[in-house]
């Protein structure tokens, strides 16, 4: 994994890519499926809504970190599987072959397998509402993978892979932020 | 427009594409471009992270009222035309030609161009974040449109379009809500 620039990691998950987070929760590494993002800013800092009804959720406000992990197409299954199993039974990472590579700053893995990973400190917890807010303290992308196209959950079981990019930078000039 | 039924509004949003926000404060409409948008649960809830810079914040908190809008790859110079020009001296319905259609519970219009429509009422502000909690109160699609593929905005001045799409209904079956 290559270390790409904190001002830049919004732009992982601004495109709205179904994504994994992974956790650890002093006894093992977990990982769990979330299409529910958003971003924040362009410092790094993310919204997800999850709820105890997810395994990961002890994990993410017991250690107050995560990484948030961005597959691509050809992870569909994997992406899909480790959403329908729950880490209270299952070790994922062992049984979808998930690479766990250390982190800089959290003890949570990077996904080696992903196209990116962005290491995540708990910021704020929003009740009743289950959104937790995340402050990206390093992210990582995979520069020499060929497979780049991101998947889009729909919610009915179907997903959206990118297709074509379309460029209007000319447009938004003023628009953009610093460094992106 | 064609009504739709509101469990199955968070599919619009659940893949991230960028969105027209439409409001009315009472002296006109207006409508910005938003790509910081979460869904929140199956119950047409939604997040969208936003604050007083953009001119639309007055009119979204004071009438606490918005409309959603869904825009399709053929708008793409509508959306980044909408997003870099402010409602503060511009009339942007006027300037693009968009179409303002009479919401059934809000004041703030459906947006006629657009693939889907949500109406909304503000239910939360979660500050100091800028997160608006919306609560869908009606959604409406077009039915007869056959551009459907819509946008996922970079951030870096590109645009993804939404290219195949993979089933993996079986294997979510379990985890699927009703309705959808």
């Amino acid at each position: 994994m290559d270390s790409l620039e904190l001002e830049r990691a919004f732009t992982l998950l601004e495109p709205g890519p179904a994504v994994l987070v992974a956790t650890h929760d002093d006894r093992r590494a977990n990982v769990m499926t979330i299409t529910w993002t958003m971003v924040m800013d362009f410092s790094a800092r993310f919204a997800i809504t999850t709820g105890p009804w997810n395994h990961s959720w002890s994990a993410i406000t017991g250690t107050r970190e995560c990484v948030i992990a961005v597959p691509t197409v050809d992870l569909i299954d994997t992406l899909v599987g480790v959403g329908t199993c729950s880490g209270r039974d299952t070790d994922k990472f062992e049984r979808f072959g998930l690479t766990a590579l250390p982190a800089r700053h959290v003890r949570a893995p990077l996904v080696g397998e992903c196209l990116a990973n962005v290491e995540c400190r708990v910021e704020d917890i929003l009740e009743p509402y289950g959104i937790v807010v995340l402050q990206g303290v390093a992210a990582w992308i995979d520069g020499a993978r060929r497979e780049r196209r991101t998947l889009h959950a729909v919610g009915d079981g179907t997903f959206v892979v990118d297709g074509e990019r379309l460029d209007r930078r000319e447009m938004m000039r003023a628009k953009l932020p610093p460094g992106v």
